[in-house]
Order: structure tokens, then C-alpha cells, then sequence
């Protein structure tokens, strides 16, 4: 059986997996190389720990490639990063060439939320479904969709941008230059927001103290005041559960796939956000509109609910993602089995298939 | 060469014709058939020209099938019409079964807007692509959704519901019974909707006076009067351009599509609502905001633009569609060519391929 590497160039740390073609976890390393290192001293040691990975497995076992999950855009063309924020200094360098080179195996880079799709499809949440449409709200929102197992990528490797999608046009600016974007709702980053607004606007008593006492006030201390009552905490969780309906109910009417998984951090907010999340779905979803009067219930923590179509017993599910950070090593890893798409590559003969 | 049978089960009109594999359109008829004789009548008078045109090419050619365009939503899975204003008594009926067991030949039912989309896929605007997003604007608001140049159904041949995106939640109701939807804004019952709005709002003279001299008062006299210069008239077409712009957005920064057709009736009002649409795309495209300095001119009439993406050659175009209502014809005719896909005929061995 084969295997291959997955690498996890968070914006933090350096995690590396090796995975085996049954899905299973061979070997998992952290190193403690951090990104903020540069990108040089990234690759040398991101090469230098998957030389040493793979050495234990030598005339074992055949390694297929390594997939890199990236926090960032990346242009499958040319195979390079784009517009990452987390990782300075990486654009308009030949990332997945000067690796290839180094290790004279075949680099898949992609997105994290890509390989996030691609590893909650592979073992997660997603696990035996050809089609998956993901969801990760962390920092940002970031979106991954899977078609017949494999990533979607579009012409130039920048699909699945679900994060900005509009919910509201005229909602508040999105760090991308739009308004009303999804992120600008359901990321870490907007509800952190959104307490504020709330404390400014001087109805959020709680809030307001929880922030000046809590050092790392986050989108976690808002959800933790949610699951205790308190109201206005309550509402920003609403609006999470708003703006995700609108998304995936745009989703739904456009891509009618099984399923969509919500992951990241925020996810955890599940409870808070999922009531309203699913109104909105049932009343904008054209197809499943009929069925809004005996679906629309509060559905329990971590359950997951199921749109039923008209006249079919197949269903729509809306579910939390069941792997954690290491969707994006599985996913990672999952990419040199699936082989070369038409996309990628195309420049190496070698690598041709 | 093998042909096939396209047809355009339309809400007025039967429309039946032959084409060969290479696109050629071998004949065309026009049946006195309207649709509101009923469903029997027009499944009799759609099978007895059916034979008449087939027996024409016994023995010379092939024919690989029948392909149906349906303004409905089609089940894949059981063969039958869903959902269908236009064709009332057709739902929970099994069309497709009916119809392949009187000929004999594998029956492919689509969706309208789909069978809109593969045609200009095939040999209209976006010929020569693998994939295409095809937005029609007709009464409603139609989509089709063509990837790897077959139309993408999803679990139960529901997709491309283009129509049914969210524009704005807080807009107005919509058909379907959500608010806000693309088709509340740019389909042509929108579009008069909208100039009777204007109307009574007591600010929009000469669309009062064209409403009440034209007793068929329609989306076209709107855009004339646009085109005259008249200022309500020209803001009705800036708000068509407006939500579609928001909807081209949401499909670029999911699909990464290299095509956006629009077609349909309301795509005649082309000029009038082209600059607000780009405005709009420019705006709202993540992967694409960088460019908006360059390319934020008003199109020409006819002319499509091309989006830079930030770092390659490769662009985005919304154009046009070019073969007008022969589009589902030929479209229709493709599905056959095409072959069986799994979620189709899964239920007739003697299909499977």
C-alpha cells in the first residue's frame, strides 16, 4: 500500500503526516519551525522532516507525493501561493517547483479549506458521500467544495470562495473590499466584531464586562455568554445562524449535493448559531420550500438536520464537521492519491499521466 | 453519424427537431401542439412527429435518443416532472417512462434553462468550454450549470437554481416564497413589477403613459423607454444589472467559471443593464477585486467583458448567449449524444452503460 505526505503550513506551526492509502495515520510531526520564520527556512525544514518521514518507509512502502494545505490562494497554474496574509513573503515565489525539485516527488498545494473538504470527505463527516460542500469558520471563512471526490478548483484554482459570498448588500465591509460577505458575519473575526458594536451600542452589559476583564476576549467568550442566556450574545449568534442559512440555502438551490459540513473554530457555536441557520435555509431553499412546516425545528447540539426534497426520500444534510485540525493533514495527504488533474502539472512532463 | 432528437416542450409551443452529432440541425418542426391540450395530447402528437421525423433516417443513421426541455424541475431519478406552472397535470406523472416505452429509445429529461446552458456549451457562446454558467432570463429566472460539458444535476437533478439566490433578504418576495431571490429582480415579470411600482410611486410620467396606451405592456417597453433615455425606465434596468451582478459574483468567487452566459428574453435589455451588472461583479469578486481600476467602464452594447484575474492570462467572461431559443433545442438534442449518466435510467438495465 502506498502512502503520501500531508503538510499543514498553518499560520502558527508546521504539521506533517504521513498517511497511508487506507486513510490511516502512519506518523504525525509538529515542528516547531513557526511560519513567521520566512519562507525559506519553512521549506528547508518542511523538506527536511518529510526527507526524514519518509526514509522510515523506504522499500516498505511507495510514497505517492505530498499534498501542502495552504492558508491562502493558490494559483494551480502556476503553482504558486497568492494573497496569503498569514504567509508574507510566499507570493510570486515558485513554491511547488522549488519543493518538487528538492524532493523529486509530485507537490499538490491547495487551499486549507480545500483540503479540509477533501479530508472531511475522505474520513469525516462527509466519509462515503461523492460530494461535499464545506463550510470553515475560522478567522476568516473559508469554503471547500468536492465534486466526485476530488476538489472543485474552477479555471485557476480560486473556486470555493464561499466566504464571500453575499448575504447582504448592503451589510458591513468585508476585509476583501465587498459588503455583507459572508465572513463578515460568520468568521471569528465578525463576532468579535459584532460584541463590540454590541457594547458600543450600550445594551450588552455582560459583553462589555466579559471584554474588559477576559485578555483574550474572542468569538469562544461571546458563545459561552451565548450558552448562559445572556441576550445580546444570543443575537450575535443569530446572525451567525442568519447569514450561514442565507450561504447554504444559495448552495443548496445552486449545487443540490447531499452534503454540507460546517467546520472550524466557530463551528463550536453550533448550539447558537444552528436554529437560525436552518430557518433561513427552509425558507430560501426553492426546492425544499414545501417542507418548511415540519422541519422547522430547534434542532439539539450537534445533531444534524436533514432537508427533506418533495418527492423523493433523498435528503439534504446539514452536519459539523467530525475532524477537528486534522481534516487539513487527511485532506492534504489524500491529494497525491488522487493523482494529477488536468490543471496541474501540466508543465512537467514527468508528472503527466 | 448518429442523431438525436431534441425537444423544446415550451408553454406555448411544441418544438421538435432532429440534429446530428456534429451539431447540424437536420430538421426542424413546429407542431400545432399547444401545450395546454393536456398532457396526453402532447405526449401522443410529441411521439407520433417524433416517428415521422426518425423514420425519415431508418437505416441511414443512428438515433441515440430523445432529449426533453421541461420549463419545470425535473426528478432524475424517477423520470417525472416536478413543480411545473407551465404544465399543469404533468407532476407525479411518469413522463419519461411513458415516452421510452412508446419509442423504444432512451428518454432524457431536462430542465429548460439546462438544456439552455448545454446548448450554448455545445455550439452557441460557450462553445469550445468545458464548463459554463448560463443565467436565462425569461419570466423567471432560470439556471444551468454545465461542468466537464455535462450539466451538473446534483443529488436529485435540482441544481442550478440561479434564480432562487438570495440578492438582497430584506428584498421583495419572491415566487418562491423567499425574499430577495435574483428572479425578484431581474426576470421580466420583475421588471414590470417594478415599472408599476415606479408608476405608483407617482414619479415615472412616461412609464405611466406607455403603461396604459400598450395593452401589452411588457419588460420590452420598459427597456425601450430605457433606451430612449427615460430615467425611471433606466433605473429599473440598473437594479436588473445590479442583482445580477451580486448573483455573477457569488458564482465566480464559488465556481471559478471562465463562462457566464446570460440569455433569455431580458437579455435583449443587454445595454441597459450591462454597466451596473460589471459595477457590481467588479465590486463584489474576491479573486478579481484587485482589477476593478482597469476594467470598471461601461461595455458596449453586445460587447462581453473579460475579468483579469490578478496573475495569469486566464479570464472570467460574461457574455451574451448566442443561439436564442434554439439554445434548449439543440441542447436537448445533446443529452442523448452524451450518453447515460448514474442517476439516470438506473432503473432500466437494459440503459445502463
Amino acid at each position: 500500500m502506498g502512502f503520501a505526505i500531508g503538510v499543514d503550513l498553518g499560520g502558527t506551526n508546521l504539521r506533517i503526516a504521513a498517511v497511508d492509502e487506507s486513510g490511516a495515520l502512519v506518523e504525525k510531526v509538529t515542528t516547531g519551525t513557526q511560519v513567521k520564520r520566512g519562507r525559506d527556512a519553512v521549506i528547508d525544514d518542511m523538506v527536511a522532516a518529510i526527507r526524514a518521514l519518509t526514509s522510515k518507509f523506504q522499500g516498505k512502502s511507495k510514497l505517492l507525493g505530498v499534498g501542502i494545505g495552504v492558508p491562502g490562494i493558490i494559483d494551480k497554474y502556476t503553482g504558486m501561493v497568492r494573497e496569503s496574509p498569514n504567509l508574507p513573503g510566499w507570493s510570486d515565489y515558485p513554491v511547488r517547483d522549488v519543493i518538487e525539485q528538492k524532493l523529486q516527488t509530485p507537490i499538490f498545494l491547495e487551499n486549507d479549506a480545500n483540503v479540509a473538504a477533501l479530508g472531511e470527505n475522505w474520513l469525516g463527516a462527509a466519509k462515503g458521500n461523492d460530494d461535499v460542500c464545506m463550510i470553515t469558520l475560522g478567522t476568516g471563512v473559508g469554503g471547500g467544495l468536492v465534486l466526485r471526490q476530488r476538489v472543485w478548483h474552477g479555471m485557476t484554482g480560486m473556486a470555493g470562495e464561499i466566504g464571500h459570498m453575499t448575504v447582504d448588500p448592503n451589510g458591513p465591509r468585508c476585509g476583501c473590499g465587498s459588503f455583507g460577505c459572508l465572513e463578515a458575519y460568520a468568521s471569528a473575526t465578525a463576532v468579535v466584531r459584532m460584541a463590540r458594536e454590541a457594547i458600543a451600542g450600550g445594551q450588552a452589559d455582560q459583553l462589555k464586562r466579559t471584554a474588559s476583564d477576559d485578555a483574550e476576549f474572542s468569538a469562544r467568550s461571546v458563545f459561552n455568554l451565548a450558552l448562559q442566556g445572556d441576550g445580546p450574545a444570543r443575537q450575535i449568534f443569530a446572525k451567525v445562524g442568519w447569514a450561514l442559512g442565507i450561504g447554504l440555502a444559495n448552495l443548496i438551490n445552486l449545487l443540490n449535493l447531499r452534503m454540507y459540513v460546517i467546520g472550524g473554530g466557530v463551528s463550536a457555536g453550533w448550539q447558537a448559531f444552528a436554529p437560525t441557520m436552518f430557518e433561513e435555509v427552509f425558507r430560501r431553499c426553492f426546492v425544499y420550500a414545501a417542507t418548511v412546516p415540519d422541519e422547522i425545528q430547534g434542532p439539539q447540539e450537534g445533531a444534524s438536520a436533514e432537508l427533506k426534497p418533495l418527492a423523493s426520500a433523498r435528503r439534504t444534510i446539514i452536519t459539523r464537521a467530525l475532524l477537528g485540525s486534522d481534516a487539513g493533514l487527511y485532506g492534504a495527504a489524500r491529494l497525491p492519491m488522487l493523482g494529477v488533474e488536468m490543471t496541474e502539472h501540466a508543465h512537467i512532463p514527468a508528472f503527466q499521466k
